[in-house]
C-alpha cells in the first residue's frame, strides 16, 4: 500500500544491523522490526542516512528492503533513495518499489543553494523516480547544508502531486511547521504529513505545532510512541514527563556523527542488535563514552523501567 | 589583572541589552553584572556571537566594555574581538585593553579549511593584538564552519604562549575535552583552561571530562554556577538532578539564531533586562514560542524555585 | 554628484598602496588616481576586496576615500562597506558619503543561503545605510558562496530604488546579464548599470551580453578601457585582437588570493606603486610566480607597446 | 598494464556520448577513443566529474569501461569512482579493474575539513577498493570545496603505496606543484605522476613548474598533446603561442557547469559526437552561447587549422 498523506505516528530510521566482521545481521533486522511493531510503531523507514545507507552495495540494500517489507507486513515502508544521480536513485526506487516498498525518501545533495535549485531538484528526482512514487522530501539543513524555505517546500508539495510527507528536521524549526500548517489552512499548499526527525529533540513542542509524528531512530522508539499517543490524545503533560526523562539521553544520540555509535549500543543493550558495529568509516563508541551512556540510562531507569537494562 | 590558564567557574555571555528603539540600555547592563556577581559568575565574557556585537559600532562597543569593567569590580572580563581583518581587531582589542579587559576572546572566519590555514590565522591573530593580550580560542564549528581537530588546538596553544582559554563548544565535543586533557598529561600540550559553551547542552558531561566551567549564556547562570559547583565537589547526581530540570528549557534557548529571543526574553521576564528587543537583523520571538517558553519555565519552577517568575 | 543607473565605463577597483613597512603609501594613491583619469575610467571604486579594506581601520578607510575623492575630482567614486554588521556598514557609508562618495558597494555575507535571506539582507542594508545611498550590488559567489538568481537580483532592484548599479561577477554569468537584460525589456525590472568584475575573465563576451562596462582591477585598466570603447563602437574583432593579447596575463591575475601580489607586482613595475606590499594577511609573489608574470608582460609586449616596462 | 607513477602526456576526460533521447552512443565512444590514440594521447580518464558518472547505472559504467578498454588497446584507462560510499566505490572499482582498466580516479566528499580528515579518508578509501589497485588522487577544491595542502598530499602518497598520480586542478595552484617537486626533491615524498585537470587553464605554465602533462577533457585534446610535446621538448615559446591561441576557448569551456554544453558542442562539431546532448540534470547551450562559441572557433581557426569546422 502506497505511503498518503494521511501518514502519522512513529516511523523509526531502522540502523542497519551488521556482525563485528561486518556482514549484515538478518536476525537483527528481524528482532527490530518485530520490536517496533509491538511497541506501536506505525511504519519504519529503512536506508536513511543513519541507516549507513552509503556503505551498502545496491544488492545488499535491496535486500533489506525486501526483508524488511516482507517481515513488517502491514506497516508501510520508507526507502531512503538519496544519491549522487538520477540514475542510481531511480534504480534503487524502482527495486525497493518492485519489493514492497509504501514510498521513498530523498534527502537534496548539498551543493544546492538557491530556491530555484532546490524546487528543480525535486522536480526531476520526481520525475527520475516516475510520478507514481510517493517520496517523502528530507529537509535537514544540520547535515545537508541546503536550506528550504517553507515557500519552496509549497513550491516542491505544490509542482509535485508524489510528495507526501515531509521529514521535518531543519532547527531550528517550529515554526516551520506552524507556518506550513497556516499554508494549508489558507489554501495555497495541499495537506502533507510531517513527521519530525532532527533525533526528536523537540518532538515534545513539534506536536503542539501540528507536527504529525515522529521519523527518528533515537534508540526509545517505544517512548515516541508513547509521546506521539499522549499528544494526540491532549495529555500534554504526561506527555512532557515522559519526554524530558529522556532528553539527556536523546540529546546525547542527537551529536552529529557520533551519536549513531550510542544508538547502537543502546539497542544491542536492549537485546535488539546483536553487535554495535558499524561499517567504515565509523566512530566508534569511547570507554568513556560508554560509561555517559550507562549512567545516562541508570538515571532513565528511575523514571522509565525500560531503561533497566542488564548489563 | 589579566586572564590566566587557572580560570574557572563560569564566565556567561553577557546578551547587550537594547531600549525598544534600539539605544544601548546601561541600566540593564549594570543589572545583569551585579546579578553575575551575585550567583557566583566568576568572570564576564562581552561582545560575543550572542552580544550582537556585529550591531554596535565601535565607539558602542568600547563604552560596553568600559562600563561592564567599571561595573564588575574584581572580576575579569573578556572581550570578543573577532573581526573580518586584523587592523579592527586590533583596535577594538587595544582599546578593550585600556579599559581594564582582563583578555580577548576571537573566532575563526569562517573561509578557513585546512590545519595550516587556522594554526597561520592564530599565530596572525595574537601578533596583531600584541604578545601581551591573552586571549581566548572559540572553537565552534556548529556557526563558524570552521573544524579545529585537537592536533591543531595543541598547536595554536604551543604557538602561542598568550592563548589561555579555550572556549569549548565542538559539537559533538566529549571526546575533544579528553584528548586535550590527555596532550596536558603527556606533556605534549601546557595546561589551559576550558570553559564550554555550546549553549550549555552538554555541561553536565563535559564537567566530568575535564572542564573548568562554563562560557555560555544560558538564561539560568545561577544553575550553571550551580552545576560547575556540584560537579567540582563531587556531587554529580546533584548536579545532573539540577541540569536535566533545565534541560528542556536550555535546549530551546540552544537553538541556532532563534535562541537569543528566548534567551532575552526570559532575562527579562527574571526582572534583568527592561525589555527583549534585539537589534536588526532580529528573529523575534513568536506568539506561539512565548507560549512554549512559558510552559517550559513553568515545568522547570517545580524542580528548581527560580523559575517561579511573575508573568 | 551621487551615483546613477547611468554608469558605464570602468571602474577599476583601486588597490591601496602600502610600503613595505605597511603605511599607507598616500603619494601611490595619487597617481594611480591620475592615472585612472588619464587612461579614459570613468568612475574609481575603492576599498574592494581586492583593495585590502579588512586590513584598514575605519579612520583609514575614511582617510583614502577622503583623498581619491579630492583628488579624482569629476570621476565617481564608489566605496566598498561590506561588513559583518549593519553597524560598522552604515558608519563607513556614512562617513564615505560625507567625503563626497558617489555611492557604495554591498557584497553579501557569506552565511546566506535561501532567497529570501539574500533580498532580507539587502533590504536591511538599504534601510541601514539611509535610502538616499545608491549603492552596488555585488554578485560574486566564486567568492563570497552566496548564489543570487535573477529572479533575486529582480527582487532587490525593485525592493530597493537605491540600487543603481549590479557589479556583476557570477561565474559563470553570461546568461545572466542576457536574462536581466530580457526583465528590463519585459518591464518587470527597471533599468540598472552593469558593471562585470571577476577579475575581467569574460569582459569581451559581456559587451555582447549588455553590459555596460568593467568594474575590475586587472593590471591595465587602459585596455579595460580600450575593450569597452571598442565594443560600444562596434568595432568587435578589434576588441577581441586586443583582449585575447592580454587574457593569458588576465588569467594569471585573476587566481584567487594569489592574483593580487601579481597585480601589484605589475602596477609596481608600471610605476604607478612604490611597493608592491600587501598587509597581512598576504600571500606574496615567489620568485618562480614572478619570472611566469615577467614572460607573460614580455609575450604581450609584442601586442601591446604598454607591457613593454623596464626591468 | 596498471598505472604507474611513470604517467605522462595527456589523459583526457572523456565526456559520456549520449543520443537526443539519453541513450549511450557507442559509436561516438569508438570515435573519440580512436581519436585519443591519433592524436598523441597516452591514456584516457572514464567516468570522471564531466563525464556524467552520477547520470549512469553501474550496469552502464561498466559497460563503457569495458568499451573503452577493449577499443583504447595499448592505452591506459584510468575511472572515476568516486561515491558517496565505500561499497559503491569498492564494486565500480572491482569491475573496471576486471574489464581491464589501469587504475581508478577518487575525488575526496565535500564534507571533508580537517587534514585527518582528508588523509584519513584516503586511507579508508585505499583500503576499501584494494591495495592491488593504482588510484589517482584528486585534488579539486573549486568543485569539491575540499582543500587538500601540498603537506597532505605527501601524506597521502606516503601512506598509500598505491597512489600513483595527483590530478591537479587546485586553483591556484602552481606553487603546490613546486612544493611538490620540492618534497620529491628532499626525500621527504616519493615521486608520483601530476597531471593537470581544472580545464587545463594553466597548463602553459603548469608544465614549466614540473607538471607531467594534462588531464582534462578541453574539446581540443591534440592541441594539449601538442602543447605538454612542445613544453617537454623545450619548445617554450611555441607551446605558449598554440596555448594562447586557444585560450578564449578554453577559458569558455572551463566554466563551471555549463563549460561541458560547449565541449560536448564542439565535440560534435569536430564530428567526434553524434549529438551534443547531455542526460538530465544538464545546463543547455543556450543560442547565443552558441554563437560565441563559434565566434572563439572562428577566431580560433585563424591560428590553428585544426579549428576550422564546417557548420
Amino acid at each position: 500500500m502506497p505511503l498518503t498523506t494521511d501518514a502519522k505516528g512513529v516511523y523509526p530510521i531502522a540502523p542497519t544491523p551488521f556482525f563485528d566482521d561486518g556482514r549484515i545481521d538478518t536476525a537483527s533486522i528481524d528482532r527490530l522490526v518485530d520490536f517496533y511493531q509491538s511497541c506501536g510503531c506505525t511504519g519504519i523507514t529503512v536506508l536513511g542516512q543513519l541507516g549507513e545507507a552509503p556503505k551498502l552495495t545496491h544488492v545488499e540494500s535491496v535486500g533489506i528492503v525486501a526483508q524488511v517489507v516482507r517481515r513488517a507486513r502491514a506497516l508501510p515502508v520508507v526507502v531512503g533513495v538519496s544519491a549522487p544521480g538520477f540514475a542510481a536513485m531511480r534504480e534503487l526506487s524502482r527495486d525497493a518499489m518492485d519489493r514492497g516498498a509504501a514510498g521513498v525518501m530523498i534527502a537534496p545533495p548539498n551543493t544546492l543553494r538557491t530556491d530555484d535549485q532546490v524546487a528543480g531538484y525535486y522536480r526531476q528526482a520526481a520525475e527520475a523516480i516516475g510520478a507514481d512514487v510517493p517520496f517523502v522530501l528530507q529537509d535537514y539543513p544540520l547535515t545537508f547544508s541546503v536550506q528550504i524555505t517553507p515557500a519552496v517546500v509549497r513550491r516542491i508539495v505544490n509542482e509535485n502531486p508524489s510528495c507526501v510527507m515531509l521529514k521535518h528536521e531543519d532547527w531550528p524549526g517550529l515554526e516551520k511547521i506552524s507556518t506550513l500548517r497556516e499554508f494549508e489552512r489558507d489554501g495555497s499548499m495541499r495537506h502533507i504529513a510531517i513527521l519530525c526527525g532532527n533525533g526528536g529533540l523537540f518532538l515534545d513542542l513539534e506536536m503542539g505545532r501540528g507536527a504529525d509524528g515522529a521519523n527518528t531512530g533515537y534508540c526509545f522508539p517505544d517512548m515516541l510512541c508513547d509521546v506521539v499517543r499522549l499528544s494526540s490524545e491532549g495529555r500534554r503533560q504526561e506527555a512532557h514527563d515522559l519526554f524530558d526523562a529522556h532528553l539527556p539521553l536523546l540529546r546525547y544520540e542527537q551529536q552529529p556523527g557520533a551519536g549513531l555509535a550510542a544508538r547502537k549500543y543502546v539497542l544491542m543493550r536492549r537485546g535488539l542488535l546483536t553487535s554495535m558495529a558499524q561499517r567504515k568509516p565509523a566512530a566508534p563508541l569511547s570507554a568513556r563514552a560508554r560509561e555517559e551512556v550507562d549512567l545516562l540510562l541508570e538515571r532513565l531507569a528511575r523514571h522509565d523501567p525500560r531503561a533497566r537494562l542488564r548489563t
